[in-house]
């Protein structure tokens, strides 16, 4: 296992403490629990976001903590849900009077961990709401999830709650964007190496030197098949068409495109695979309003990306292209 | 070799078109040349600033593209100087009326070629000058270069002289500032894995499985030694008493932190270093003002990372922190 770690079981603990040192005016952490909220949380008169899971994941969540979008941000242990303590804290430190929100990825453990949280936080009084993402397409059902996982299009989420909530939107007001953009947002990825955990000391799960598994998810489930490698533009064609045909995006379609990175794969090769996804919506009179290339929810080091497509309207367009300041998300 | 490409003659051609399809506000091509520039170029009235390189080392340099930082970015092939032809164009395309700065990383070939370009232009009549980038303390002279490299530190050249030329100054005074930063700005970095220029098609060095290579250059030149690997607490200290030491940077001193991933090390510990290098600093009293942690300087998939180190006085801070607007680094 080749890691730029100290002690495997002191990584997150580490990763926050370098975290907060690199972003002191967007960040704080709470005291004695693992929850990392906006420096001014609560925000008066702004209902609060709170969203979270397992490490290895970053800048998901915490990277998107700031103005515009998240409120708070529960990091586990490295692929392990938050728990529901670590929730309940973030829901009270980020409450500002208007309710709060809970943007959820879909796997068990998290969506156990969430309403257990959210019910702790509702026998306070509080009101907390939430909201369930599910945007991989590749199978129904998986190793740790019931339905299909929630990945990368749950940053869509985050920055479309969070400019709504940024404007001061009621909460059932915050929770209807959060709904519209999950009616909308598709994803799919695949792999080319696997990741260790690094308590774990050695892969999740191995391909051989010419094989790739399709439909991965962030965790290393099981995908849909695995294969052997094929050229960049068959891969984009083949994650394409599921995501496509899923909901289905169609003519005319305005959508917002996002290339991730999975962790150890090139810009350079995320580019490649954005040309060809640019050309796909193209020929089928798909119109791209804005991409995103980078790395925004990722798998320690796992070699792969995954395509994300979000179906816009004028509402969603506007949010989506509202001010962010996050250390990892950044718009003017 | 596992990557997500196409013909690996092709992924310089195909990245600029996933590029050029990913950002079409900020971004365009020049005809039949691959020079990349800010859409409303030539800025009247503003110096032009043209930097390039080898591709492989995204986002440098057409991620920095933008307001208050590049005016033009010339790609070359993988790890390979782009063509006089090609900065000759940039800066043509790019010159305002107020000259043209070229902002050239230390490599033998890139300070050839940036220069050939340089003496074309003057032949025309326009005023054009230069810097040479040159942080990295590892070693002196290399494979590909007489004296220092440069490497992560650049990024900060292209923000500060791009802020000032954003501000209307002057060639004169845009060069002077970008000459303070280089005198003030020293980075390291290190490898625990190789990486594979895609015509190649097999990595540029090996490395054994408990090894890394210390000072290693972007390109995977050679470094001042290999060793097993260590827990990354030790790292980052060889690298920072390398770094103090050489300008030296002492208490009281106010600095900019870049903790540069180098393509497959995982944010997570980004974050692990860089709790370190605060720590380390913090110790020193030496004033941390701005930390930045990602992938800034990258090569193609290789895993390690760089850390550099600015000291800034009054005027660096203001223009560190003036607004910027580019695909890879927006600042608010």
């Amino acid at each position: 296992m080749k890691k730029l770690i100290n002690n495997p079981n002191d990584v997150v603990k580490e990763m926050i403490g370098g975290l907060l040192a690199a972003h002191p005016s967007y960040l704080r952490k709470l005291d004695n629990i693992d929850v990392i909220v906006r420096k001014d949380a609560p925000v008066e008169g702004k209902v609060g976001l709170v969203s979270g899971g397992g490490s290895g994941h970053e800048p998901a969540h915490a990277g998107y903590v700031g103005y515009g979008m998240l409120d708070a941000a529960c990091p586990g242990a490295v692929f392990t849900s938050p728990t529901p303590d670590q929730i309940y804290e973030a829901i009270k430190a980020v409450d500002g009077g208007k309710g709060v929100l809970l943007i959820i990825k879909n796997y068990t453990g998290d969506v156990m961990n969430f309403e257990m949280a959210r019910e702790m936080a509702q026998m306070d009084g509080m009101e907390v709401d939430e909201v369930i993402v599910n945007d991989d397409v590749a199978v129904e059902n998986s190793t740790w999830t019931q339905g299909r996982r929630g990945i990368a299009g749950t940053v869509f989420v985050h920055k479309i709650a969070g400019a709504k909530a940024q404007e001061g939107a009621s909460l059932q007001e915050v929770k209807r964007v959060a709904e519209k953009v999950i009616a909308n947002v598709r994803s799919m990825g695949m792999a080319l190496t696997p990741c260790t955990v690094p308590a774990a000391g050695k892969p999740s799960f191995t391909l051989a030197e010419d094989e790739m598994e399709i439909g991965i998810g962030i965790h290393g489930e099981p995908g849909t098949h695995r294969e052997k490698i094929k050229p960049a533009d068959e891969i984009v064609e083949h994650l394409m068409e599921k995501i496509i045909n899923d909901l289905p995006y169609k003519e005319n379609d305005e959508v917002a495109v996002m290339i991730n990175g999975l962790g150890a794969t090139p810009l350079m090769e995320l580019y490649v695979a954005n040309r060809k996804v640019a050309e796909i919506l193209k020929d089928k009179k798909i119109k791209v309003y804005k991409t995103y290339v980078g790395e925004f929810m990722t798998s320690l080091e796992m070699s792969g990306f995954s395509i994300t497509i979000l179906k816009l309207d004028e509402e969603l367009k506007t949010l989506l292209d509202a001010k962010a300041d996050t250390p990892a998300f950044k718009q003017l």
